[in-house]
């Protein structure tokens, strides 16, 4: 029986990120028809070609089993709901095509297929998606996201689903309970980085496991 | 019998640097007192805890042998001569201490025991120290004292003993053979980073290795 208010059960924050070498999650001249950034996909493209991914994206079958699949699966393995930032999801109201308010980023059918709370100055509906995905538009604050996300997952870990200026946020409270980098070994020269203004502290966060691939090292970090 | 003309054979340049989760290989406020900055000796006490480091330094007996044991052995063995930027080996002329010319931060005794060469803008006679250790200054450019150093190691090879900007030089210039990056799971917060200046290229360098310990993760990079 999952108790939701003993810090030894309660659901877990989790954030994964991919990094490069120089610290970026994506590359400069983030848009609309390129919201990872010029150079971002060589971020993901240890992803990308696992069959894991494919399946968890729909992307059909192919694809490869290597030691980076059980990163994949445990990041999508018992998440409840998650998190994140307006860019991630698309403009609300916004900075791209104001004339034509949209539905994000994920298609009819996103692949979160559970409750996503998006970090927003502005208000909306709910948006109920295909598959059992819906979107909810919070105004106040990470703290309420979280809540609001807990509450959602029922027992469930919650995902931060990104982007950079969201992860900060939480890992700058210490909300954070696993963080799992998937670092990169290549260079972007710009972008948009993940450690900013995050002074000198992890909030206990210690480095639990290292998992190497020739294509990426997933660096595993866990409140102990 | 060692070519030195021949790339197949010719010696390496190497570069090995501690860093941050968050990119930085010293902490803010670096000053003679504490040229590692604020902070910076977290990125360097898997190293000194380890008995290759301390026996290398002249330190005593004691320390640990563990999995990054290897590194520092690689590191200190078959170097030749070694090239540092100015605030590696000290004010030549300088910024502190003006009235006292001083020799470096090294002491009597260098843990070098080979030629060094100074990158500096201020000509300087060569400076002979106990054990082995000749400071030798630079003052046109990194490609001279590539030169140089290659002649001074005579088929052995060269390592890159920082600090960043040196080390960014060398890398800018695609000149570094091998590169170990030993990441540590700390953040500064601020310092002196890396990777700066440095566009989206690696110049042929790759991930060929990677090994891990609870303290650090060492990043083998080289090319092909």
């Amino acid at each position: 029986m999952v108790t939701a208010n003993t810090n030894s059960t309660r659901s877990k924050l989790r954030l994964r990120a991919s990094i490069s070498l120089d610290g970026y999650t994506a590359g400069p001249q983030q848009s609309k028809n390129n919201p990872l950034g010029l150079g971002g996909m060589r971020l993901h493209q240890w992803a990308f070609e696992l069959a894991a991914m494919r399946a968890m994206l729909g992307l059909g079958d192919g694809g490869i089993i290597n030691d980076s699949t059980p990163i994949i699966e445990q990041h999508f393995a018992n998440v409840g709901a998650s998190i994140m930032g307006r860019n991630m999801f698309g403009p609300v109201r916004g900075d791209w095509d104001t004339d034509t308010p949209w539905d994000g980023w994920w298609g009819d059918n996103p692949p979160f297929h559970h409750p996503v709370f998006v970090l927003t100055q502005h208000a909306r509906a709910p948006l109920n998606m295909e598959g059992g995905t819906t979107f909810y538009f919070v105004t106040d604050g990470i703290e309420s996201a979280l809540h609001q996300a807990r509450q959602a997952a029922a027992g469930k870990d919650i995902s931060i689903a990104g982007g950079a200026q969201t992860a900060q946020q939480f890992l700058r409270a210490g909300l954070v309970d696993e963080m799992t980098l998937s670092l990169v070994p290549v260079l972007l020269g710009s972008g948009e980085r993940l450690f900013v203004n995050q002074g000198d502290d992890l909030h206990g966060l210690k480095l639990v496991q290292t998992i190497a691939t020739p294509e990426v090292v997933h660096l595993k970090f866990a409140k102990p």
